[in-house]
């Protein structure tokens, strides 16, 4: 989640997960481009300004849904090893991309994106400069070019190619470049 | 076009160009996500059909109509400098994108990716092997990994970015990997 997620007891975190239950079950039923904050609101049965005050538009709450799996808290792989580590990191980006429902979500985030950075690309560029920037070995160019971006063009537009060898394709071409 | 031009005289070419007239007008006030069919026959002065006809969806219309300025059948560079060539081939489809209705119509497409190749990718990877392809320096996944895939990316995501030291950047790495 990109919002900072505020510990006010178990109803916000209900209401939170009733809307994100919502939101998959309309992504799969109609397609991306046509789930509307109001539609989302009656099927979670919560009152739609709830959904509007946290995201403000259907786009940008796509995007944060998506990239909730891809939690930006969860450990990173930091073995020292930095080819093994940037392995690690992108299988997890692929993994999470070959769940129909979270490239049927990029998909819907893409129709509106371009007017300013998504929370998950923020969240991947820092990630990948956690694992490789220290070391000098990649900047945020490199990461976006060499890693996050053909990774997502693939998730859009050939989400069959998502496979086991694309992080390894990837991260030897980087690191070789 | 990826559909074959009929030269069936100019009626046919008046159709098409009043229908393209009608897309660009229509996703430059509304957005790609809500152009439709019928909304587009009707600004085109055209029956439905026709427009169904030529290409069954709107993500298909939209797709197609996209990659419109960028013809498959126009000259390639082919000066026989392999970097040049790469570069100015880059250049064009990096000054495409930088149009706002072409990474608008870009984005719509996107919206309905996934089901099958896009006609504007097989143009694109065909044209990149045939630069790159005959002299062995770089293969399909070269293509779309190291210079489609991040192009596009950043016409979704990142269109201020799409800048005149892209195209140089993303060659050299792609011929250094």
């Amino acid at each position: 989640m990109s919002a900072p997620v505020r510990r006010t007891g178990g109803r916000s975190a209900a209401v939170l997960s009733s809307i994100r239950f919502a939101v998959e079950e309309l992504v799969r039923e109609r397609g991306a481009e046509k789930v509307t904050i109001p539609l989302v609101a009656e099927r979670a049965g919560v009152n739609p300004t709830s959904v509007y005050r946290r995201w403000g538009d259907a786009a940008t709450m796509l995007n944060d849904i998506a990239t909730y799996r891809l939690d930006p808290t969860r450990e990173l792989p930091r073995t020292g090893d930095l080819r093994a580590d940037l392995i690690a990191w992108c299988r997890e980006i692929v993994e999470h991309y070959r769940k129909p429902i979270n490239a049927a979500l990029l998909r819907g985030g893409s129709a509106s994106a371009g007017e300013q950075e998504t929370e998950c690309l923020r969240n991947r560029r820092a990630e990948g400069l956690a694992i490789a920037g220290e070391a000098g070995a990649l900047d945020a160019d490199d990461i976006i070019d060499g890693l996050v971006g053909p990774i997502v063009y693939r998730a859009i537009f050939l989400p069959w190619t998502l496979d086991e060898d694309l992080p390894v394709r990837l991260v030897d071409k980087v690191l070789a470049a």
